[in-house]
């Protein structure tokens, strides 16, 4: 997916920008694309709680950045470099509990501090910025690999039937997207697409976002409430499943999106493939299964709306876990990989990112 | 479900008033229970496009009552009677294309026109009217067997965890539902329980109606988003799953509101039973499968709201179908059925209703 075809540049969800870091704020998506500029440890915090950044590598890289914003602000205000900085990386990891590329994220902000001699704390700020920097490359270069992996593995049948649940498209990443990178691959390739697009309760970020995005880039998308997926796949409408992954635990069980599991229960009853695109930032060795996988339960409000009648409660878990046997393939920027993912096979895996990066 | 104990009267949803068809405009529930009165044919068909009304029984009702209105409309009107009543039972053939038990109650209505012979015309507003009071009567004793029927099969956990998806309630019927009738009678014998609502998209029956009349009831009540009761089944916190139907195919597939498909998949997956709650009038012998229901595609705004942005369309299956493999048992007025649901059956089974009522 480099520049050339119908494809327009990538979208840009997370950038450094002036001493802030500027975030679209995909709230407001579609209706207004607005910037944020967080000019504060506190606010980047607010802005991936809320969900203005949301997209477990966007939140990665996010937080990244908002490292190297609190050593910044440091210098500025005369307070100590190291210490607010390790303050900032202990903020924003209790910001949310599921995606595990804030955790890999701030591990590596954490590497960067730990490697660099008290004497020299002056120079962290901008050695922060670098790694944020160097996150965030390696996520663009990501979402091309896993592009071309995607377009690889795909059935070569035109036009081709996607289905899609929540966003895991540029919005959600540095700006080429997991799940939907191969369809813009493939729409760069000249193949005929047709996507459907799952509108992804309580927060819509498959109407909001994920058609927002395929309709920029001129792909055909039709948005479809969550539950009519699974009948829509059962009638042979669809030629295969693609989403994106929050968390993937050593045998492959992913967390994703709540709703993601009903909708792999119906892609293998209609014997359709089902792909997880995630990068190696997402799988997580040291969740053995699914069932270790801490899901994010969220306020009524988003269920209910502000007015919630008396006597009704709500239920409001944001994740749901897709257990391996429903996945087809893992595609990662080092191919479709099979479980398990343990520490031995990332380490190996990561080492080969480097040699190819 | 008698008048003791914490439930409250039946909702009345459909009721003949002053002349008048008079509905709850299931529109602006929960935060009005407002009637609308309809005066002519034209208001009634209105009402169930529009689904100020809706449930397939309640349809049914509403729609014989609408045949009774439009031969006493014709009488003020100096019209001809049989051919005004003639013609509201077309008009009504046309507004809504699944729901099986609409065709069945205007079959009865025409049934009643062709017993009176032309000489007697001036006895049809009174004879159609009675006609139609006998529906909702039958609709009530149905819904009142239903509730023991289901009473009887449920699991005899205390407390019952039960999930539902949108509304086969007092309001989809005429006045003591089907999926949830079991779920007061359960109250009623002081069975602990626990229900989980499906919010039910795009029109939120679940959220709207069904934690609405089972607050009423007292019944505790907890919504999810479509997406969630996979998952919620998957980790076992739900004891069963019951739900309505628009119409049951002869070998048993059941239409029913969009997204019930998926939570039968999980209830299967997870091993816990998935009733289905209908009156007979909701089996259709001369389907003999759900490929064969018709379901009902609505408008893309549904789906997207107003404001739909530009390239981006929207697929809006009404209804979907829940294989019979996957129902654990058909639980009618005659008790918990298995197919097949042929003509022969069907019309024992009627039998037996009529000596019963």
């Amino acid at each position: 997916v480099s520049g050339q075809a119908s494809i327009p540049a990538p979208l840009e969800p997370v950038r450094w920008d002036q001493d802030a870091v500027r975030l679209i704020d995909q709230r407001l998506l579609p209706e207004k694309l607005e910037h944020w500029y967080c000019r504060s440890v506190d606010e980047v915090a607010r802005a991936i709680r809320t969900l203005a950044v949301r997209g477990a590598p966007a939140i990665g890289i996010t937080a990244a950045y908002g490292v190297a914003l609190g050593a910044h602000r440091a210098v500025e205000r005369g307070r100590n470099i190291r210490d607010d900085a390790l303050g900032a990386i202990e903020q924003l990891r209790g910001t949310r509990p599921t995606a595990v590329n804030l955790f890999h994220a701030l591990d590596r902000m954490r590497a960067v501090i730990e490697a660099i001699p008290a004497a020299k704390d002056r120079e962290l700020p901008q050695r922060l910025l670098e790694e944020a920097h160097r996150i965030l490359a390696e996520d663009l270069e990501t979402g091309r690999r896993i592009a071309q992996v995607g377009l690889e593995v795909m059935p070569k049948r035109d036009p081709l039937r996607v289905l899609t649940h929540c966003n895991a498209g540029g919005l959600a990443t540095g700006g080429w997207g997991t799940a939907l990178a191969p369809l813009y691959a493939a729409a760069q390739a000249g193949r005929e697409l047709s996507v459907l697009a799952d509108e992804t309760r309580p927060l819509l970020q498959g109407r909001r976002l994920t058609a927002w995005e395929l309709a920029r880039a001129r792909i055909p998308v039709r948005v479809l409430v969550d539950g009519a997926a699974a009948s829509v796949i059962a009638r042979g409408d669809v030629d295969l499943v693609i989403v994106g992954a929050d968390r993937i635990a050593a045998n492959g069980d992913a967390a994703n999106k709540i709703g993601t599991f009903p909708v792999a229960l119906a892609a293998r009853e209609a014997g359709i493939p089902f792909y997880v695109a995630a990068p190696l930032s997402t799988f997580d060795p040291d969740t053995p299964t699914g069932r270790e996988i801490p899901v994010e339960e969220r306020g009524a409000e988003e269920v209910l709306g502000s007015a919630s009648p008396e006597g009704v409660g709500a239920l409001n878990p944001a994740f749901d876990v897709t257990p391996a046997s429903l996945i087809t393939s893992w595609l990662t920027e080092r191919g479709a990989l099979q479980p398990p993912f343990t520490r031995e096979t990332l380490a190996r895996l990561a080492k080969e990112n480097d040699k190819a990066g």
